[in-house]
Protein backbone atom coordinates (compact mmCIF):
# COMPACT_ATOMS: atom_id res chain seq x y z
CA UNK A 1 0.00 0.00 0.00
CA UNK A 2 1.59 3.39 -1.01
CA UNK A 3 -0.20 6.43 -0.49
CA UNK A 4 -0.78 9.94 -1.46
CA UNK A 5 0.52 11.85 0.85
CA UNK A 6 -0.34 16.42 0.99
CA UNK A 7 1.97 18.02 3.30
CA UNK A 8 1.12 21.82 4.80
CA UNK A 9 3.95 23.38 5.81
CA UNK A 10 7.58 22.43 4.40
CA UNK A 11 10.26 23.66 6.86
CA UNK A 12 12.36 21.69 8.84
CA UNK A 13 9.67 19.58 10.41
CA UNK A 14 7.50 18.72 7.08
CA UNK A 15 10.37 19.04 4.49
CA UNK A 16 12.20 16.58 6.66
CA UNK A 17 8.66 14.02 6.13
CA UNK A 18 8.94 14.83 2.39
CA UNK A 19 12.19 13.52 2.36
CA UNK A 20 12.13 10.27 4.41
CA UNK A 21 8.76 9.09 3.03
CA UNK A 22 9.74 9.36 -0.81
CA UNK A 23 13.04 7.79 0.89
CA UNK A 24 11.28 4.94 2.11
CA UNK A 25 9.18 4.59 -0.91
CA UNK A 26 5.54 5.17 1.58
CA UNK A 27 4.19 7.98 -0.66
CA UNK A 28 3.41 7.26 -4.26
CA UNK A 29 3.25 10.87 -4.31
CA UNK A 30 4.03 13.90 -2.22
CA UNK A 31 2.02 16.81 -2.36
CA UNK A 32 2.84 19.86 -0.50
CA UNK A 33 0.99 23.50 0.85
CA UNK A 34 2.83 26.69 1.81
CA UNK A 35 1.24 29.56 2.50
CA UNK A 36 4.90 31.30 2.52
CA UNK A 37 5.36 32.79 -1.17
CA UNK A 38 9.62 32.80 0.56
CA UNK A 39 8.94 29.21 0.43
CA UNK A 40 7.85 28.31 -2.74
CA UNK A 41 11.53 28.81 -4.26
CA UNK A 42 12.76 26.81 -2.17
CA UNK A 43 10.61 24.20 -1.86
CA UNK A 44 10.62 23.53 -5.65
CA UNK A 45 14.54 23.93 -5.79
CA UNK A 46 15.28 21.56 -3.60
CA UNK A 47 12.52 19.22 -4.80
CA UNK A 48 10.89 18.47 -1.96
CA UNK A 49 7.79 17.68 -2.99
CA UNK A 50 6.56 16.44 -6.59
CA UNK A 51 3.63 18.95 -6.36
CA UNK A 52 3.26 22.16 -4.94
CA UNK A 53 -0.61 22.75 -4.79
CA UNK A 54 -3.52 24.49 -3.21
CA UNK A 55 -4.99 23.91 -0.20
CA UNK A 56 -8.64 22.69 -1.64
CA UNK A 57 -6.31 20.08 -4.64
CA UNK A 58 -4.52 18.45 -1.64
CA UNK A 59 -7.19 17.92 0.16
CA UNK A 60 -8.83 16.23 -2.41
CA UNK A 61 -5.86 14.54 -3.68
CA UNK A 62 -4.27 13.59 -0.47
CA UNK A 63 -5.02 9.92 1.06
CA UNK A 64 -2.91 11.44 4.55
CA UNK A 65 -2.50 15.04 5.27
CA UNK A 66 -0.08 16.22 6.94
CA UNK A 67 0.25 19.07 9.11
CA UNK A 68 4.21 20.26 9.56
CA UNK A 69 2.75 24.05 11.15
CA UNK A 70 3.18 25.98 14.35
CA UNK A 71 0.93 25.09 16.98
CA UNK A 72 -1.25 28.33 16.68
CA UNK A 73 -1.99 27.51 13.08
CA UNK A 74 -2.91 23.86 13.32
CA UNK A 75 -5.67 25.63 15.40
CA UNK A 76 -6.43 28.09 12.66
CA UNK A 77 -6.14 25.45 9.94
CA UNK A 78 -9.09 22.89 11.64
CA UNK A 79 -12.01 25.06 9.41
CA UNK A 80 -10.55 24.09 6.68
CA UNK A 81 -11.30 20.41 7.27
CA UNK A 82 -14.76 19.66 7.83
CA UNK A 83 -15.78 19.00 4.94
CA UNK A 84 -12.82 16.40 4.61
CA UNK A 85 -13.98 12.66 2.85
CA UNK A 86 -13.70 10.09 6.28
CA UNK A 87 -11.19 8.36 4.38
CA UNK A 88 -8.79 11.07 4.62
CA UNK A 89 -5.96 10.90 7.70
CA UNK A 90 -4.79 13.83 9.41
CA UNK A 91 -1.82 14.26 10.97
CA UNK A 92 -0.30 17.09 13.16
CA UNK A 93 2.99 17.18 14.36
CA UNK A 94 2.99 19.62 16.86
CA UNK A 95 4.79 20.24 19.77
CA UNK A 96 1.42 20.44 22.34
CA UNK A 97 -1.33 18.10 22.15
CA UNK A 98 -3.87 18.57 24.69
CA UNK A 99 -4.76 22.04 22.94
CA UNK A 100 -4.95 21.04 20.17
CA UNK A 101 -6.85 17.62 20.77
CA UNK A 102 -9.53 19.34 23.23
CA UNK A 103 -9.94 22.04 19.77
CA UNK A 104 -10.12 19.30 17.09
CA UNK A 105 -13.86 19.89 15.48
CA UNK A 106 -16.08 16.61 16.63
CA UNK A 107 -17.17 15.89 13.09
CA UNK A 108 -13.39 15.30 12.11
CA UNK A 109 -12.65 14.14 15.34
CA UNK A 110 -11.80 10.15 13.89
CA UNK A 111 -9.69 11.34 11.02
CA UNK A 112 -7.30 13.05 12.99
CA UNK A 113 -4.26 12.07 14.87
CA UNK A 114 -2.10 13.80 17.10
CA UNK A 115 1.18 13.04 17.17
CA UNK A 116 4.27 14.81 18.12
CA UNK A 117 7.52 13.53 16.41
CA UNK A 118 10.71 14.66 19.40
CA UNK A 119 13.08 15.63 16.89
CA UNK A 120 14.26 18.71 15.58
CA UNK A 121 17.21 20.91 15.08
CA UNK A 122 17.64 24.49 15.84
CA UNK A 123 17.31 25.62 12.61
CA UNK A 124 13.88 26.41 10.41
CA UNK A 125 12.06 26.74 6.65
CA UNK A 126 12.69 24.17 3.76
CA UNK A 127 16.76 24.31 3.12
CA UNK A 128 16.70 23.29 7.12
CA UNK A 129 15.24 19.95 6.22
CA UNK A 130 17.26 16.78 5.85
CA UNK A 131 17.21 13.21 5.10
CA UNK A 132 17.28 11.22 8.42
CA UNK A 133 15.42 13.71 11.08
CA UNK A 134 13.25 11.07 12.24
CA UNK A 135 15.29 7.73 12.19
CA UNK A 136 15.60 6.50 15.59
CA UNK A 137 13.54 8.88 17.40
CA UNK A 138 10.74 8.67 18.84
CA UNK A 139 7.07 9.69 18.14
CA UNK A 140 4.32 9.92 20.65
CA UNK A 141 1.19 10.00 19.53
CA UNK A 142 -2.01 11.21 21.93
CA UNK A 143 -5.61 10.02 23.05
CA UNK A 144 -5.83 7.44 20.13
CA UNK A 145 -9.10 5.85 21.77
CA UNK A 146 -11.40 9.08 19.74
CA UNK A 147 -9.97 7.80 16.23
CA UNK A 148 -10.62 5.22 13.86
CA UNK A 149 -8.26 2.12 12.92
CA UNK A 150 -8.04 3.28 9.71
CA UNK A 151 -6.47 6.41 10.52
CA UNK A 152 -4.63 4.97 13.26
CA UNK A 153 -3.37 2.30 11.39
CA UNK A 154 -1.79 4.38 8.53
CA UNK A 155 -0.26 6.80 11.14
CA UNK A 156 1.84 4.06 12.91
CA UNK A 157 2.73 2.73 9.49
CA UNK A 158 4.65 5.95 8.10
CA UNK A 159 6.15 6.88 10.96
CA UNK A 160 7.21 3.31 11.89
CA UNK A 161 8.61 2.71 8.13
CA UNK A 162 10.69 6.15 8.28
CA UNK A 163 12.47 4.68 11.24
CA UNK A 164 10.43 5.79 14.24
CA UNK A 165 9.70 4.16 17.91
CA UNK A 166 6.66 4.67 18.60
CA UNK A 167 4.82 5.62 22.13
CA UNK A 168 1.05 6.17 23.11
CA UNK A 169 0.40 8.43 25.96
CA UNK A 170 -3.04 10.80 27.01
CA UNK A 171 -2.05 14.16 25.81
CA UNK A 172 -2.34 15.58 28.87
CA UNK A 173 0.85 13.83 30.36
CA UNK A 174 2.24 14.45 27.02
CA UNK A 175 1.93 18.12 27.74
CA UNK A 176 3.62 17.42 30.83
CA UNK A 177 6.89 15.74 29.50
CA UNK A 178 7.54 17.63 27.05
CA UNK A 179 7.17 20.52 28.98
CA UNK A 180 10.21 19.14 31.05
CA UNK A 181 12.35 17.80 28.00
CA UNK A 182 11.93 20.39 25.11
CA UNK A 183 9.80 23.69 26.50
CA UNK A 184 11.47 24.09 29.69
CA UNK A 185 15.28 23.51 28.32
CA UNK A 186 14.27 26.09 25.38
CA UNK A 187 13.43 28.88 27.59
CA UNK A 188 16.45 28.04 29.72
CA UNK A 189 18.61 28.45 26.47
CA UNK A 190 16.72 31.37 25.31
CA UNK A 191 17.44 33.03 28.85
CA UNK A 192 21.09 31.59 28.95
CA UNK A 193 21.66 33.29 25.35
CA UNK A 194 20.15 37.06 26.82
CA UNK A 195 21.80 37.33 29.85
CA UNK A 196 25.83 37.22 27.68
CA UNK A 197 24.25 39.62 25.15
CA UNK A 198 22.88 41.54 27.95
CA UNK A 199 26.61 42.09 29.50
CA UNK A 200 28.52 44.94 28.43
CA UNK A 201 31.00 43.03 25.93
CA UNK A 202 29.21 40.17 24.75
CA UNK A 203 31.69 39.59 21.68
CA UNK A 204 34.59 39.36 24.02
CA UNK A 205 32.86 36.57 26.12
CA UNK A 206 31.47 34.80 23.10
CA UNK A 207 35.00 34.88 21.73
CA UNK A 208 35.98 32.16 24.30
CA UNK A 209 32.82 30.10 24.14
CA UNK A 210 33.84 26.01 23.80
CA UNK A 211 31.93 22.91 23.61
CA UNK A 212 29.36 23.33 26.77
CA UNK A 213 28.27 27.50 26.34
CA UNK A 214 27.74 26.04 22.55
CA UNK A 215 25.55 23.20 23.43
CA UNK A 216 23.75 25.21 25.96
CA UNK A 217 22.86 28.35 23.64
CA UNK A 218 22.12 26.17 20.77
CA UNK A 219 18.23 26.04 20.99
CA UNK A 220 18.40 29.59 21.56
CA UNK A 221 19.04 30.15 17.87
CA UNK A 222 14.94 28.62 17.43
CA UNK A 223 12.15 29.91 15.96
CA UNK A 224 10.91 32.41 18.00
CA UNK A 225 7.46 32.54 15.91
CA UNK A 226 7.05 28.95 16.41
CA UNK A 227 8.29 29.16 20.32
CA UNK A 228 5.98 31.71 21.47
CA UNK A 229 2.63 29.34 20.01
CA UNK A 230 4.27 26.60 22.05
CA UNK A 231 4.69 28.28 25.26
CA UNK A 232 1.74 29.85 25.21
CA UNK A 233 -0.24 26.55 24.71
CA UNK A 234 1.52 24.61 27.31
CA UNK A 235 1.77 27.91 29.60
CA UNK A 236 0.40 26.20 32.74
CA UNK A 237 2.96 23.52 32.42
CA UNK A 238 5.56 25.29 31.44
CA UNK A 239 5.30 27.93 34.07
CA UNK A 240 5.55 25.49 36.78
CA UNK A 241 8.53 23.74 35.43
CA UNK A 242 9.98 27.51 35.78
CA UNK A 243 9.09 27.74 38.61
CA UNK A 244 10.24 24.01 39.80
CA UNK A 245 13.73 24.98 37.69
CA UNK A 246 13.68 28.05 39.44
CA UNK A 247 13.51 26.35 43.20
CA UNK A 248 16.79 24.40 41.62
CA UNK A 249 18.60 27.12 41.04
CA UNK A 250 18.03 29.39 43.90
CA UNK A 251 19.09 26.04 46.07
CA UNK A 252 22.17 26.12 44.69
CA UNK A 253 22.29 29.92 44.87
CA UNK A 254 22.20 29.72 48.79
CA UNK A 255 24.59 26.86 49.30
CA UNK A 256 26.96 28.84 47.41
CA UNK A 257 26.32 32.43 49.03
CA UNK A 258 26.52 29.88 52.38
CA UNK A 259 29.64 28.24 50.97
CA UNK A 260 27.79 25.05 52.22
CA UNK A 261 30.07 22.76 49.37
CA UNK A 262 29.37 19.37 51.00
CA UNK A 263 25.73 20.27 49.96
CA UNK A 264 26.31 21.29 46.66
CA UNK A 265 28.58 18.37 45.91
CA UNK A 266 25.73 15.94 46.82
CA UNK A 267 23.12 18.77 45.01
CA UNK A 268 26.06 18.04 41.88
CA UNK A 269 25.96 14.38 42.17
CA UNK A 270 22.19 14.05 42.31
CA UNK A 271 22.16 15.77 38.71
CA UNK A 272 24.92 13.30 37.64
CA UNK A 273 22.52 10.18 38.31
CA UNK A 274 19.80 11.79 35.54
CA UNK A 275 22.90 9.98 33.26
CA UNK A 276 22.10 6.84 34.77
CA UNK A 277 18.61 6.64 32.92
CA UNK A 278 19.66 8.91 29.79
CA UNK B 1 64.16 22.12 21.17
CA UNK B 2 62.35 19.19 23.25
CA UNK B 3 61.02 19.55 26.99
CA UNK B 4 60.63 17.42 29.97
CA UNK B 5 57.35 17.66 30.47
CA UNK B 6 56.04 16.69 33.64
CA UNK B 7 52.16 16.31 34.15
CA UNK B 8 50.80 16.21 38.03
CA UNK B 9 46.90 15.18 36.92
CA UNK B 10 46.23 12.86 34.61
CA UNK B 11 42.64 12.68 33.84
CA UNK B 12 40.73 14.37 30.89
CA UNK B 13 42.83 17.11 30.85
CA UNK B 14 46.12 15.95 31.97
CA UNK B 15 45.75 13.01 29.93
CA UNK B 16 44.73 14.39 26.61
CA UNK B 17 47.67 16.82 26.88
CA UNK B 18 50.14 13.58 27.65
CA UNK B 19 48.97 12.45 24.47
CA UNK B 20 49.01 15.98 22.77
CA UNK B 21 52.65 16.44 23.72
CA UNK B 22 53.25 13.05 22.66
CA UNK B 23 51.68 13.91 19.34
CA UNK B 24 53.28 16.46 18.16
CA UNK B 25 56.86 15.75 19.43
CA UNK B 26 57.42 18.58 22.05
CA UNK B 27 58.48 15.94 24.90
CA UNK B 28 61.65 14.42 24.66
CA UNK B 29 60.11 12.29 27.77
CA UNK B 30 56.40 13.09 29.63
CA UNK B 31 56.22 11.98 33.18
CA UNK B 32 53.04 11.95 35.74
CA UNK B 33 52.45 12.37 39.27
CA UNK B 34 49.00 11.19 40.57
CA UNK B 35 47.84 10.90 43.94
CA UNK B 36 45.23 8.33 43.31
CA UNK B 37 46.26 4.86 43.64
CA UNK B 38 42.68 3.93 41.62
CA UNK B 39 44.28 5.92 38.77
CA UNK B 40 47.47 4.49 38.29
CA UNK B 41 46.97 1.88 37.00
CA UNK B 42 44.75 3.14 34.12
CA UNK B 43 47.22 5.60 33.41
CA UNK B 44 50.04 2.78 32.66
CA UNK B 45 47.40 0.73 30.98
CA UNK B 46 46.64 3.54 28.41
CA UNK B 47 50.23 4.01 28.54
CA UNK B 48 49.72 7.58 29.04
CA UNK B 49 53.14 8.66 30.46
CA UNK B 50 56.70 7.73 29.91
CA UNK B 51 56.50 6.98 33.60
CA UNK B 52 54.79 7.77 36.56
CA UNK B 53 57.36 8.88 39.23
CA UNK B 54 57.22 10.36 42.86
CA UNK B 55 56.59 14.04 43.02
CA UNK B 56 60.20 15.00 44.17
CA UNK B 57 61.40 13.30 41.00
CA UNK B 58 59.30 14.88 38.82
CA UNK B 59 60.40 18.83 40.09
CA UNK B 60 63.54 17.20 39.06
CA UNK B 61 63.63 16.04 36.05
CA UNK B 62 60.74 18.36 34.28
CA UNK B 63 61.57 21.56 32.50
CA UNK B 64 57.86 22.28 32.50
CA UNK B 65 55.44 21.00 35.20
CA UNK B 66 51.41 20.99 34.36
CA UNK B 67 49.26 21.37 37.04
CA UNK B 68 45.85 19.24 36.07
CA UNK B 69 44.51 18.67 38.75
CA UNK B 70 41.38 20.50 40.44
CA UNK B 71 41.68 24.66 41.19
CA UNK B 72 41.44 23.86 45.24
CA UNK B 73 44.29 20.92 44.56
CA UNK B 74 46.59 23.76 42.88
CA UNK B 75 46.53 26.10 45.75
CA UNK B 76 47.56 23.34 47.99
CA UNK B 77 50.56 22.42 45.68
CA UNK B 78 52.28 25.48 45.82
CA UNK B 79 54.42 24.94 49.29
CA UNK B 80 55.98 21.94 47.52
CA UNK B 81 57.35 24.27 44.59
CA UNK B 82 58.89 26.58 46.76
CA UNK B 83 62.59 25.00 46.30
CA UNK B 84 61.46 24.74 42.70
CA UNK B 85 64.88 25.99 40.07
CA UNK B 86 64.62 29.26 38.48
CA UNK B 87 64.53 27.56 35.29
CA UNK B 88 61.53 25.17 35.94
CA UNK B 89 58.23 26.63 34.68
CA UNK B 90 55.00 25.23 35.82
CA UNK B 91 51.90 26.43 34.12
CA UNK B 92 48.33 25.63 35.96
CA UNK B 93 45.28 25.03 33.25
CA UNK B 94 42.68 25.74 36.10
CA UNK B 95 39.43 27.03 35.08
CA UNK B 96 39.82 30.01 37.53
CA UNK B 97 42.56 32.31 37.32
CA UNK B 98 42.33 35.68 39.82
CA UNK B 99 42.37 33.43 43.26
CA UNK B 100 45.37 31.16 41.44
CA UNK B 101 47.35 34.05 40.44
CA UNK B 102 47.17 35.65 43.80
CA UNK B 103 47.73 32.78 46.16
CA UNK B 104 51.51 31.97 43.84
CA UNK B 105 54.22 32.34 46.47
CA UNK B 106 56.34 35.36 45.16
CA UNK B 107 59.03 33.15 45.14
CA UNK B 108 58.19 31.09 42.15
CA UNK B 109 55.52 33.54 40.36
CA UNK B 110 58.11 34.41 37.70
CA UNK B 111 58.17 30.74 36.94
CA UNK B 112 54.26 30.36 37.61
CA UNK B 113 52.34 30.70 34.32
CA UNK B 114 48.11 30.80 34.90
CA UNK B 115 46.62 29.45 31.92
CA UNK B 116 43.10 28.26 31.26
CA UNK B 117 42.53 25.81 28.13
CA UNK B 118 39.17 26.85 26.82
CA UNK B 119 38.11 22.50 26.18
CA UNK B 120 37.00 20.23 27.75
CA UNK B 121 34.14 17.05 27.99
CA UNK B 122 31.75 15.88 30.30
CA UNK B 123 34.00 13.30 31.89
CA UNK B 124 36.81 12.56 33.94
CA UNK B 125 39.87 10.54 34.87
CA UNK B 126 42.58 8.71 32.77
CA UNK B 127 40.18 7.04 30.64
CA UNK B 128 38.66 10.30 29.44
CA UNK B 129 41.67 11.19 27.95
CA UNK B 130 41.59 11.98 24.29
CA UNK B 131 43.40 12.73 21.23
CA UNK B 132 42.30 15.66 19.86
CA UNK B 133 41.17 17.65 23.07
CA UNK B 134 43.39 20.97 22.79
CA UNK B 135 43.27 20.79 18.38
CA UNK B 136 41.70 24.19 17.28
CA UNK B 137 40.05 25.35 20.90
CA UNK B 138 41.58 28.31 22.69
CA UNK B 139 43.83 28.83 25.80
CA UNK B 140 43.71 31.63 27.57
CA UNK B 141 46.99 33.11 29.90
CA UNK B 142 46.83 35.67 32.52
CA UNK B 143 48.56 38.32 33.96
CA UNK B 144 51.75 37.65 32.12
CA UNK B 145 53.37 40.27 32.78
CA UNK B 146 54.78 39.37 36.05
CA UNK B 147 56.52 36.05 34.35
CA UNK B 148 59.90 35.53 33.17
CA UNK B 149 60.05 35.37 29.22
CA UNK B 150 61.70 32.22 29.57
CA UNK B 151 58.39 30.40 30.97
CA UNK B 152 56.47 32.73 28.58
CA UNK B 153 57.66 31.28 25.47
CA UNK B 154 57.84 27.88 26.52
CA UNK B 155 54.15 27.86 27.15
CA UNK B 156 53.54 29.67 24.01
CA UNK B 157 55.13 27.14 22.29
CA UNK B 158 53.69 23.88 24.04
CA UNK B 159 49.96 25.29 23.21
CA UNK B 160 50.97 26.45 20.07
CA UNK B 161 52.06 23.38 18.64
CA UNK B 162 49.50 21.38 20.02
CA UNK B 163 47.54 23.41 17.77
CA UNK B 164 45.77 26.09 20.48
CA UNK B 165 44.78 29.82 19.76
CA UNK B 166 46.18 31.93 22.11
CA UNK B 167 44.67 34.74 24.28
CA UNK B 168 46.14 37.04 26.67
CA UNK B 169 43.71 38.63 29.36
CA UNK B 170 43.60 40.01 32.72
CA UNK B 171 42.60 37.29 35.33
CA UNK B 172 40.04 39.01 36.67
CA UNK B 173 38.43 39.39 33.69
CA UNK B 174 38.64 36.01 32.55
CA UNK B 175 36.73 35.14 35.54
CA UNK B 176 34.14 37.11 34.76
CA UNK B 177 34.14 35.73 30.98
CA UNK B 178 34.65 31.94 32.06
CA UNK B 179 31.78 32.08 34.57
CA UNK B 180 29.63 33.61 32.31
CA UNK B 181 30.76 31.12 29.08
CA UNK B 182 31.19 27.92 31.40
CA UNK B 183 31.08 28.12 35.07
CA UNK B 184 26.94 29.62 34.97
CA UNK B 185 26.03 27.07 32.08
CA UNK B 186 27.35 24.10 34.42
CA UNK B 187 25.11 25.58 37.20
CA UNK B 188 22.21 25.85 35.01
CA UNK B 189 22.56 22.11 33.68
CA UNK B 190 23.53 20.89 36.83
CA UNK B 191 19.47 22.70 38.05
CA UNK B 192 17.65 21.52 35.01
CA UNK B 193 18.46 18.00 35.31
CA UNK B 194 18.00 18.02 38.77
CA UNK B 195 14.29 19.66 37.98
CA UNK B 196 13.79 16.39 36.01
CA UNK B 197 15.24 13.91 38.76
CA UNK B 198 13.16 15.69 41.24
CA UNK B 199 10.41 15.17 39.01
CA UNK B 200 7.47 12.08 40.10
CA UNK B 201 8.62 10.06 37.24
CA UNK B 202 11.79 10.88 35.56
CA UNK B 203 12.32 8.23 34.08
CA UNK B 204 8.90 8.49 31.33
CA UNK B 205 10.19 11.43 31.21
CA UNK B 206 13.60 10.79 30.15
CA UNK B 207 12.11 8.49 27.54
CA UNK B 208 11.17 10.95 25.02
CA UNK B 209 14.36 12.89 25.52
CA UNK B 210 15.86 14.42 22.03
CA UNK B 211 18.82 16.10 20.99
CA UNK B 212 17.93 19.51 22.47
CA UNK B 213 17.50 17.84 26.33
CA UNK B 214 20.33 15.81 25.80
CA UNK B 215 22.43 18.55 24.61
CA UNK B 216 21.23 21.05 27.57
CA UNK B 217 22.05 18.52 30.22
CA UNK B 218 25.29 16.95 28.87
CA UNK B 219 27.38 18.99 31.30
CA UNK B 220 25.32 18.24 34.37
CA UNK B 221 27.33 14.93 34.21
CA UNK B 222 30.88 16.10 35.37
CA UNK B 223 32.78 15.87 38.44
CA UNK B 224 30.71 17.35 41.31
CA UNK B 225 34.01 17.27 43.23
CA UNK B 226 36.19 19.57 40.18
CA UNK B 227 32.63 21.60 40.39
CA UNK B 228 32.77 22.39 43.97
CA UNK B 229 36.18 24.26 43.47
CA UNK B 230 35.26 26.10 40.65
CA UNK B 231 32.35 27.60 42.18
CA UNK B 232 33.89 28.46 45.15
CA UNK B 233 37.36 30.02 43.87
CA UNK B 234 34.94 32.33 41.18
CA UNK B 235 31.93 32.79 43.41
CA UNK B 236 31.23 36.35 43.60
CA UNK B 237 31.30 36.11 40.10
CA UNK B 238 28.75 33.01 39.93
CA UNK B 239 26.47 34.71 42.51
CA UNK B 240 26.14 38.08 39.80
CA UNK B 241 26.30 35.91 36.70
CA UNK B 242 23.17 33.41 38.28
CA UNK B 243 21.24 36.48 38.97
CA UNK B 244 21.82 38.20 35.85
CA UNK B 245 20.52 35.07 34.43
CA UNK B 246 17.31 34.67 37.15
CA UNK B 247 16.58 38.30 35.59
CA UNK B 248 16.26 37.01 32.43
CA UNK B 249 14.15 33.85 33.16
CA UNK B 250 11.73 35.89 35.57
CA UNK B 251 11.21 38.34 32.73
CA UNK B 252 10.48 35.44 30.42
CA UNK B 253 8.14 34.00 33.33
CA UNK B 254 6.50 37.64 33.58
CA UNK B 255 5.81 37.70 30.04
CA UNK B 256 4.33 34.41 29.88
CA UNK B 257 2.41 34.59 33.08
CA UNK B 258 0.73 37.93 31.05
CA UNK B 259 0.12 36.70 27.93
CA UNK B 260 2.33 39.30 26.66
CA UNK B 261 3.17 37.11 23.66
CA UNK B 262 4.67 40.12 21.62
CA UNK B 263 7.20 40.94 23.87
CA UNK B 264 8.03 37.56 24.43
CA UNK B 265 9.03 36.87 20.77
CA UNK B 266 11.10 40.22 20.73
CA UNK B 267 13.02 38.45 23.55
CA UNK B 268 13.37 35.64 22.13
CA UNK B 269 14.77 37.31 18.00
CA UNK B 270 17.33 39.29 20.45
CA UNK B 271 18.89 36.04 21.83
CA UNK B 272 18.63 34.42 18.46
CA UNK B 273 20.86 37.27 17.76
CA UNK B 274 23.95 35.76 19.63
CA UNK B 275 24.48 33.63 17.30
CA UNK B 276 25.59 36.29 14.53
CA UNK B 277 28.44 36.55 17.63
CA UNK B 278 28.69 32.74 17.94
Amino acid sequence: MTLNIGIIGLGLMGGSLAKAVKRYGIASKVYGFTNSEKNKKDILDLNLVDELVDLETLKKVSDVIILAIPVDAIISMFPNFLDIDENTTIIDMGSTKEYIVKSIPPKIRKNFIAAHPMTGTEKSGPKAAIDDLYEGKTVVFCDLEQNANLHVNRAFKIFQEIGMRIVVMDSDKHDIHACYISHLPHIISFSLANTVMSHEDPKSIIALAAGGFKDMSRIAKSSPRMWSDIFKQNRENLLKAIESFENQLDDAKEMIKNENYENLEEWMKKANSLHEIL
